[in-house]
């Protein structure tokens, strides 16, 4: 330790730049957001339960009030897109719909509140008392697609954990999603909540998506959920801390000792139980001591499911295929491809080192899995292979946070910080030190 | 849900661009550091509790061996540089430091591993048995200034948690590290742990540091441990995830109840015990019912130890300062700069909601603190005020990994993702989910 002279010390001293983002050209209404949002993170953190599950049962109730002008609303956003009939499907709301998404709604104020809680307690040595509170994040950006269960989604996921909101969900659905801001608001007046705790950005241009993402003096979080793009995007661009994730190159390996039979319906609900699901079989690998009795069968209940098959030589040498608008021959671009449909890639492996290997080489991160029978393998599986959900014996389907028993999803992060895999509402709190003393000082 | 069709599926299907930063004009010798330790991240997840320990008690023991060299290179670096006095000291090592810096290892080594606990077991009402399990994050990157301790410091940190790092020191240092990076070296060999594990990037250029940065498909965390400058670069450029902090703009709130005879201790503590520290106290708010008795006497305490004072008015109106080379009016900016220096901010507040007020605007979320007897003040005040640390009667200058009992200190955060707050080695690790089941499938 040294002592600083005054003159010294002037010169080192670090003005904050609070108004950094000022030489951007942000635009207003953006920055108007960001700063209601920031100045209402304090008052949230003050919300009782009772009053956020309020704030939620109201809202559900207020779904399905509001149900005629959303729905009308919502055919207005589906005859003026242009989107694919996939994409429409996605956006498109009917009454059924907005029922399931209002039970979710009661569901998340049904889930226990993780605000609040102490979970951890040391008494040190001096006598302080020093103890670790999960507290809301404070503002949390998120940017979606067209897809307006996202916009309640989020919403109550934030509410629930004292969390603002500032949602960008995709330029199609902006009447949709009006019309569901208009069930919010009024769940927030009624439960005495400032309006501001869930915003959303009306702005259909595209240009204030890369501002959002800078505003790191008011938002503390981003979430992107949509494709590999808008991911690299956020990444690239964000000053604010991003969760990455929603994208799976899974694979599953049948081990030479595997239960052949029963793999059979593991491998054929990974891969076709929701083909467009990110947590869906890609790449099957299988062991070469089994590939020959395996693959014929294996592919022949595939192939009755619809799925199309991109094989290596081995498996291509054992298979012998005939129907070629069926199968193909892998290129190395196919082992990096998240197919989010009905093919799969299978290869051939002489061990279980050359499975993990090339589960190493290509994985995201996502969701990877053995079938085995051997404990040993199962073992030297789980400690090698570094996704965020390791599978033994059972479909990679099951990465998602309700089937983890966490009650509601965020987002699936394939990134390591902060958290990996599912995200809960858990996910959506950080903590303080809390630390209690008389009077102490630093020795 | 929707089937897909096969000329749909494969137009939705995302290919992985495993190499985007192709583009990009990376520096041949950091994609090869970059490459090496992706490939050993791996291997290092494998290496045992007792073989981590081994590598460092031996790498102590061969900085107390290496000595010489190291001092002599260092003494090169000090002769070299164009540093000011304060910062030449950072740089300096002498036989007494290096002791130091060995002793530290040493203390690491004795630490528990956090690698492998399992945190979190669940079976799930299907059978599925769900674990969390504590994995290293894989591949670490760290800038810092010319601090040689520093090196040191995070190999032994990231060795310890299995973890590969990267590291980038200041140019200043680059003889001493590549000392140190000697008998890093010689540790790791006699383990046989890769020599990949621990790398240090020699080249003086700073446009490096921007590739560095982009890295994000070999590198998992960035951490900069330096000035505002360094993390807002990082932030804006970085494609990793970044930890921020290390910077404060400390608050103590001296209440009406307060104990005023002993606060002085503590606000004496907070400011002088050593003011370059991010955790010193910058700001000093009183309640205005105990200025007029209290900053007489706080002031005259600090003033003997060379504090110079920046007021409001309306502690100005009452210490009417006559010298005016030690008490300065205070200005907006005053309030939202770090001194890392004997000067502090003075201003006295109606009441604890100015107070928190005031901390909500200027804190950097750092360390904030009440001095009160009133139990509804201090519960108010750790409710409200959002910091990584909050303090109730005490100085906030043990915001400190060490202080806080974790053994060892990465970096201070003050963002609020991932970790908040002193970081230890469980902050440098991450977490898989391990599902184990019967050949289960997702209904």
């Amino acid at each position: 330790m040294f002592w600083l002279s005054y003159s010294l010390a002037k010169k080192l001293a670090r003005p904050l730049k609070l108004f950094s983002i000022a030489d951007m050209k942000i635009a207003k209404n953006l920055l108007e957001l960001a700063e209601n949002a920031h100045k209402t993170a304090p008052l949230l953190r003050t919300v009782s339960t009772d009053q956020k599950n309020q704030a939620l049962l109201k809202l559900a109730d207020a779904l399905e009030k509001d149900q005629a002008a959303i729905l009308k609303a919502n055919a207005i956003d589906l005859a003026t897109s242009d989107l694919s009939d996939a994409l429409k499907d996605r956006l498109s709301l009917s009454h059924n719909r907005l029922q399931a998404i209002a039970d979710d709604v009661r569901s998340v104020a049904s889930l226990p509140d993780p605000v609040g809680e102490i979970f951890e307690t040391t008494r040190l040595p001096n006598g302080l008392l020093l103890q670790k509170k999960r507290v809301p994040l404070g503002v949390i950006g998120v940017i979606y697609e067209a897809r307006p269960n996202v916009t309640v989604d989020i919403a109550s996921l934030c509410l629930k954990t004292g969390n603002c909101a500032i949602l960008r969900g995709g330029k199609e659905t902006l009447n949709t999603n009006k019309a569901l801001m208009k069930s919010i608001q009024k769940a927030l007046a009624y439960s005495g909540i400032p309006k501001e705790a869930i915003q959303l950005i009306k702005s259909a241009q595209r240009s204030q998506v890369k501002q959002f993402i800078k505003l790191d003096q008011y938002i503390d979080m981003i979430i992107p959920r949509g494709g590999e793009g808008l991911h690299r995007f956020c990444r690239e661009e964000s000053t604010i801390p991003v969760i990455t994730g929603g994208m799976g190159i899974c694979h599953l390996f049948v081990d030479e000792s595997a239960n052949l039979h029963k793999a059979i319906d593991v491998i054929v609900n990974a891969k076709t139980q929701r083909p467009s699901a990110c947590n869906a079989l890609d790449t099957l690998l299988v062991h070469q001591a089994v590939a020959a009795s395996f693959l014929p069968s294996i592919t022949k209940i595939l192939e009755s499911k619809g799925v199309h098959f991109y094989l290596d030589q081995k498996a291509w040498d054992i298979l012998k295929p005939e129907n070629l608008s069926l199968f193909r021959h892998a290129k190395e671009q196919d082992w990096q491809t998240e197919w989010i449909s009905l093919i799969l890639g299978i290869k051939v492996v002489e061990s279980i080192e050359e499975a993990m290997a090339h589960i190493e080489k290509y994985s995201r991160g996502h969701s990877d899995g053995i079938l085995t029978e051997k404990q040993a393998h199962a073992q030297m599986f789980v400690e090698m292979v570094d996704s965020a959900a390791v599978y033994i014996n059972a479909s990679t389907r099951f990465t998602d946070g309700g089937q983890f028993g966490l009650g509601a999803e965020v987002a699936v992060s394939t990134q390591k910080l902060h958290a990996r895999g599912p995200m809960g509402l858990k996910e959506l709190t950080t903590y303080k030190w809390i630390v209690q003393g008389n009077y102490h000082s630093r020795d």
